[in-house]
């Protein structure tokens, strides 16, 4: 006898021994193989000849003892299996599974649901809506949200703001009497040790904070909400225990000295915000929650509310409504709709206006609105102008930011690695922020002691803090504005502060030691951003630049740049294009983040080389390696989906890349089946199919139950002997009830009478559930999937009947490798942890 | 017997008389039909006792006659034809068929074909692509189209704005020559004449090109484009004829004095060069041609490109690039991905800067980079910054440009009807246009000399021509500044002029007439754009505003504003409001548009109120009416499709909406029933079933074939005798020379002996069709075919045979009315013309 069979990731199931089992292995080039390969029977997998020159997937398989091994299930089973350990086994030798970092998808990463499950509740509950009554007051509602988010992001913006500002001038206040009292009086170690153990104290809360409250509020959360906007369900990002942890966590972090900003984590936050009153929920920390309104309760609205959340905490951050619009969009193009994203601008342009209202009044006059964001590029002293002469140099900065940015995420990539493997104990994930706090004072320190740059301008901002240390005269030292500030005064100081105000030495240095701070704190365990630290490395450098053009080029008017010029304006232009080169290279700039560049400069004419550098810097960075939140999306092993499918996957079919074999329900199935079935499986959807008595479990295609509602029928007991007639006292919102924090089955408890019961699944299951034939190019699954945002993909056979199940990650794994700026296509593993 | 049957818009069939045959009523409510609905057997239609209180679709009919009936296919066509008008009467008395003219689809428009159709040869092809080097070059030919679009668009850019100032400057001021000798002399009927005279001319000129050239090329183009990039094929749109027709079209628009701007053809002529460098081919007007490079001929690839070019196009009109980028991808958001937006931004920067250098180098220095677009609101002579008190008055603002750009849509819907209806012949058309050009002269001059408004404020352009007229003490006419210039010159006076330049009378004598002079020229058959007209009236208006609240707040500083202040700096900030509000009221801004005015505007800052009044102008007036561009989509019958599908739809199946019966072929079909079926019927694909020879027509489904490769393969003559081996010799390129234009049936040459022959459907096809099953809901087909942009959807039955086909149309009609502010679903109707 002839049997087919083959390899895949989870083994070799036999399904039945009277027919050909055909099973395909995982989504290999065939090529690879070291089998002889041979079609089976023309008629049988026309899929196969259709390009004669392609080799077919299956593997064929002389069985010696026919008889005796056909009469027995186990034997088979036992056979394959051992042929399969010696595929797994060459396929190594091979080099086809070389387990790397970052070449992985972790398992526990799951699709956000979507798809409407049109079921018999769904459209009772639509009949409802029909009323235009009910149309109007969802549309109304939708907006109202919309507004009540911008509004709230704004409030939290303003406030956080006030906090840092108010404790951090008070704080670094006392550092510089300290300072200036002790250069004289030679006890400098006060400062210095007073520094740091504000720093430690500071940051050691926020990092307990964040790691015993909610570890999803380490970092920006961008890499998190941009994978959520991908379609990507992720547990714990959207909870009120993070809210509390990132917007307190982050006072902490700026408070204790990190090299770190509060603008990142502003999405976050607004998206949780947004997600709250989209849910109309608080889930308290005690198990308590507040309830208001259940409408929006389910993946499709809250995505949508989360976008104009996200959008929001970017424009409040930055002032940047377009910006932020675009930020929330671009994630998720293939959902927008004007619609929405109109609803997303309105938000975003709510944040900005409230953001700009309350900030101004908190510095004094409500009606002057000049502070849309928390911050803001644009006090530059002379109009931004750029000659064409500038362009060259603009570009030769820009190979430095995509350069230098690539650096930071390499570094950062085997510190996060190395914080993976090493630094996962909660505790030492503490002690290391608290270190790097202290670092950052002392070294912070040991540069003003030992660099003493004096100079007599005053700086830009008339309220920064300027300690003299050693210098007389009415001087001060001049890393002193830059670290006896917030990251963001830094920010400012540099691209503001007039010509003279930083030598060429202190602008190393600093740049030196706040790239290595930037790298190490980017990935500590406390709420952090990575923006304004970006921008102040690259501005430093930018400086830098423009002391040198100004050197370079002393007094040649014929070139069209005049150096005395350059003294008195340019510098802060130079500042602004190094700091916008920086973020490129480490982030790798989109359209969003462009126009939030712009629009935080203020000046649409200076946006043109901007652009310029983003692009160059984003080419640059990108031929080297990835930006930084691909990089931690990759580490995390979330299975994003990228726009379209990778290229050079044409010739994998639907049945390729499936997982399978499937677990199916019938229509009318024991509940005893489906506990069992819940307990034993970890898949998250099922598809329901035809019971025919002919030909058990072969039926075909009914629907598809999600994992989720199946525990909230047996907990509700919507169940009955066989026979009689099921209850159906159960709606739409006993499951909305459940959102987002669905049971899980040891939460269930049935008897065994109960076990023996049977429920009728036919009006709970969503009856059309997309689906694809087997012969179904990859590029044309991936479209499918992407395209409609959907969680689970049937693959069927021919005669309807479900063969296997296409999931998120069956398509993430397949990724397009742009080392060195050549592409190639590589396969990820998928692993539990 | 019991027959179950429906009427649907094309009639009435009977299939097979054997089985119980099922139809459906179109897609009408079926609450609101007159019979008696019962549902068949359970078991049979199971989709529709799912909601057991909902009515099924299905028509049941007693027939009398039983035996006789049955054994006659014919008579029970009849039969069922009879029942059918009887049921169409019924219809009409029931209002449901009520025809006017926006409530309709024109059938000529047919969908682009995004889809790939993966056949043998198609997979043939992609072998050739799987080495890096290939997909290497194929990513950098396809930077460097972006590239020479941008370049190109922005040459073009140059080109008509150095034609139009330098011909416009001559014109006006040979008229002003003589108005200022006449008005001593007693000869003014002089320059009024010649003025009238110029005009007409000039214009019947541009109205002949476009008319008899390409009547595409008239009006802006851009809901055309915006058709386009939804997903409709526009024929003619894209060709040389139509470039030569815009771009000479437009200019001499402007030259004949129409009220009308060069900017919105810009996008037209940006998407016109993208399509022929994406083809690879110039089709000269004689029937000759160029190719260059077929390896992007397909809709898919042509649609990316267009988007570069109309982002190109709008960034080089208004020197937006983000705002560019926007306004191509927002009309075609399901197909964003971030590698091609990151291409578009890329090509609209490319002509935003390439205009700014060429511009700059017109007006003496390249070096310079002042004017990235054709148009900029960015002399302002102060800062633009506003007060939290002015917005009250921006939003009054917005509401009267709300209202009033709905009225501007009315009037030009009223008239556009009267158009379409009237004056619908040729020479009609050019003599409309020579009217209005000299209509336009004639008005203007009246007022000129009526009003006789003189000031003496130097206008703000020092070239501006300016006419004395009456005017004494080096003084001149007010009007003469708007009047005797382009449109843009007019616009650009009234935001910028000082103070006292415009005096109330004239504002308000030229608000009206320009505003009429709008309605009347939008739409004339004339290359013409409606953006700079708008934004004049506007901008008008809006300096009324300023002058009314100048002297309604006379010295109140209590209030924050300073009526000094005002008529120093402000009045032009209030005129920017003015345009935006207009341009917002008629257009009915989107973000894109939003971000073109801003990035115009120079000024972030500013940006906020620019939000505003352009949200609030949109409500005000979609609670009136749709916008301009939406107005005349619907007038031309375009079967666009809005981003979601319109709520209340849930309960219509696939089967509801599906077009059907279907013409299907077999997978080897005779040639001659491939040659009647093209000739007989219009559908533009045709599934391909299995040919079962137990149950002729009822296979399963194999695929699709599009009407173009049968046409091709017709053409190539690739069929045989039964019984031979088919001829292979065609490939990929054969199809794609006839790209885009297919051939017609007429132009298919065959013999008797040859329509015997066998075509081999099996190569040629596409084998994994997308398909639904017919209980699938409307929202969920929209779904699939708004997001992976399908021509053809085909509706399965649960045996996998084609029951019907899902297109564009059949989707597009159902439309949400928003009138007065109120979503009500309607089904708009089909029409030939």
């Amino acid at each position: 006898m002839m049997l087919v069979m083959s390899a895949t990731r989870s083994g070799v199931t036999v399904r039945s021994i009277q027919e050909i089992t055909i099973f395909t292995v995982g989504a290999l080039s065939f090529q690879d193989l070291p089998f002889h390969v041979t079609p089976v029977s023309e008629e049988e997998h026309e899929l196969n000849n259709r390009v004669p020159s392609r080799p077919t997937p299956e593997l064929k398989f002389e069985l010696d003892d026919e008889g005796d091994t056909l009469s027995n299930h186990n034997s088979i089973t036992a056979l394959l299996s051992s042929k399969f350990r010696d595929i797994q086994k060459r396929l190594k030798q091979y080099g086809i599974e070389s387990p790397r970092f970052r070449k992985r998808l972790v398992s526990k990463w799951e699709s956000l649901n979507y798809d409407v499950c049109e079921n018999v509740l769904y459209i009772k509950e639509q009949e409802k809506y029909k009323s235009k009554k009910w149309v109007t007051l969802r549309w109304l509602s939708k907006w109202l949200v919309m507004f009540s988010i911008g509004i709230m992001t704004a409030l939290l913006a303003a406030t956080i703001h006030f906090v840092v500002e108010k404790l951090a001038h008070l704080k670094f206040d006392l550092i510089k009497h300290y300072f200036d009292d002790c250069a004289k009086n030679n006890c400098l170690y006060q400062p210095a040790l007073m520094w740091m153990g504000i720093n430690l104290v500071i940051t050691v809360a926020g990092a307990a904070l964040v790691t015993f409250l909610q570890p999803m509020a380490a970092g920006s959360g961008i890499p998190y909400i941009k994978s959520y906007l991908n379609g990507v369900k992720i547990p714990g990002l959207l909870t009120f225990r993070a809210f509390v942890a990132k917007t307190l966590g982050v006072v902490m972090s700026i408070l204790g000295g990190l090299a770190c900003g509060k603008e990142g984590p502003m999405a976050h936050s607004g998206s949780i915000i947004a997600a709250g009153l989209g849910r109309g929920r608080i889930n308290f920390c005690n198990g308590k929650s507040i309830s208001f309104y259940s409408a929006f309760r389910n993946d499709h609205e809250i995505r949508d509310f989360m976008a104009g959340g996200a959008a929001s905490g970017v424009s409040s951050a930055f002032g940047a409504p377009i910006g932020g619009t675009l930020f929330s969009l671009e994630e998720a193009a293939s959902f927008w709709n004007q619609d929405l994203t109109w609803r997303v601008f309105f938000s975003s342009m709510v944040a900005c206006f409230a953001t700009n209202f309350l900030i101004s009044a908190i510095n004094g006059d409500p009606t002057k609105l000049t502070d849309p964001g928390l911050v803001r590029f644009n006090a530059f002293k002379f109009d931004l102008k750029f000659d064409l002469i500038e362009i060259p140099v603009f570009i030769f900065m820009a190979v430095i930011g995509g350069l230098s940015g690539a650096l930071f995420v390499v570094m950062n990539y085997k510190l996060t690695v190395f914080r993976k493997r090493y630094l996962n104990k909660n505790w030492i994930k503490i002690i290391e922020a608290g270190l790097v706090a202290m670092v950052s004072a002392a070294v912070a320190f040991g540069l003003m002691v030992g660099i003493n740059d004096c100079t007599d301008k005053a700086p830009f901002d008339s309220h920064a803090v300027t300690a003299a240390v050693y210098c007389t005269d009415k001087k001060h030292n001049s890393l002193s504005t830059l670290f006896l500030t917030t990251p963001e005064g830094c920010l400012k100081a540099l691209l503001h502060d007039p010509f003279e105000s930083h030598g060429p030495v202190s602008l190393v240095a600093f740049v030196l030691i706040f790239f290595l701070l930037g790298v190490w704190t980017y990935g500590l365990s406390v709420s952090s951003g990575v923006f304004i630290p970006s921008l102040a490395i690259g501005a430093a450098w930018g400086r830098l630049v423009g002391i040198g053009v100004a050197h370079l080029m002393p007094e040649n008017p014929n070139l069209g740049v005049n150096s005395s010029l350059i003294k008195q304006l340019d510098v802060g232009k130079f500042a602004l294009i190094g700091a916008a080169c920086q973020l490129g290279g480490i982030l790798r700039t989109t359209i969003s983040l462009t126009v939030i560049i712009v629009e935080c400069t203020d000046d649409i004419s200076f946006g043109l080389p901007i652009m310029i550098v983003l692009m160059i810097s984003k080419w640059v960075g990108d031929f080297i390696t990835t930006g930084l939140y691909d990089m931690n999306v990759e580490v995390m092993g979330i299975p994003t989906l990228p726009f379209e499918c990778p290229p050079l996957c044409d010739d994998l079919r639907a049945s390729d890349v499936m997982s399978h074999p499937l677990a199916t329900f019938k229509t009318k199935e024991k509940v005893e089946n489906i506990y069992r079935m819940l307990k034993e499986e970890t898949f998250c959807g099922f598809p329901v199919i035809e019971d025919d008595p002919m030909a058990p479990g072969k039926g075909k295609l009914k629907g598809l139950i999600l994992r989720n509602q199946l525990l909230v029928l047996l907990k509700k007991k919507i169940f009955c002997p066989e026979g009689q007639v099921p209850p159906r006292n159960i709606t739409i919102k006993d499951f909305r009830d459940f959102y987002p924090v669905y049971l899980k089955v040891s939460e269930i408890d049935l008897s065994d009478e109960e076990k023996s019961y049977v429920m009728d699944l036919k009006p709970y299951y969503n009856p059309s559930p997309y689906t694809v034939e087997q012969k179904f190019s990859l590029p044309r699954v991936f479209n499918l999937f992407r395209g409609l945002g959907l969680r689970h993909l049937i693959v069927t056979d021919e005669k309807n009947m479900p063969m296997g199940m296409v999931t998120r990650k069956d398509l993430a794994k397949f990724r397009v490798g742009s080392k060195r700026g050549l592409v190639k296509i590589e396969q990820l593993k998928i692993e539990d942890k």
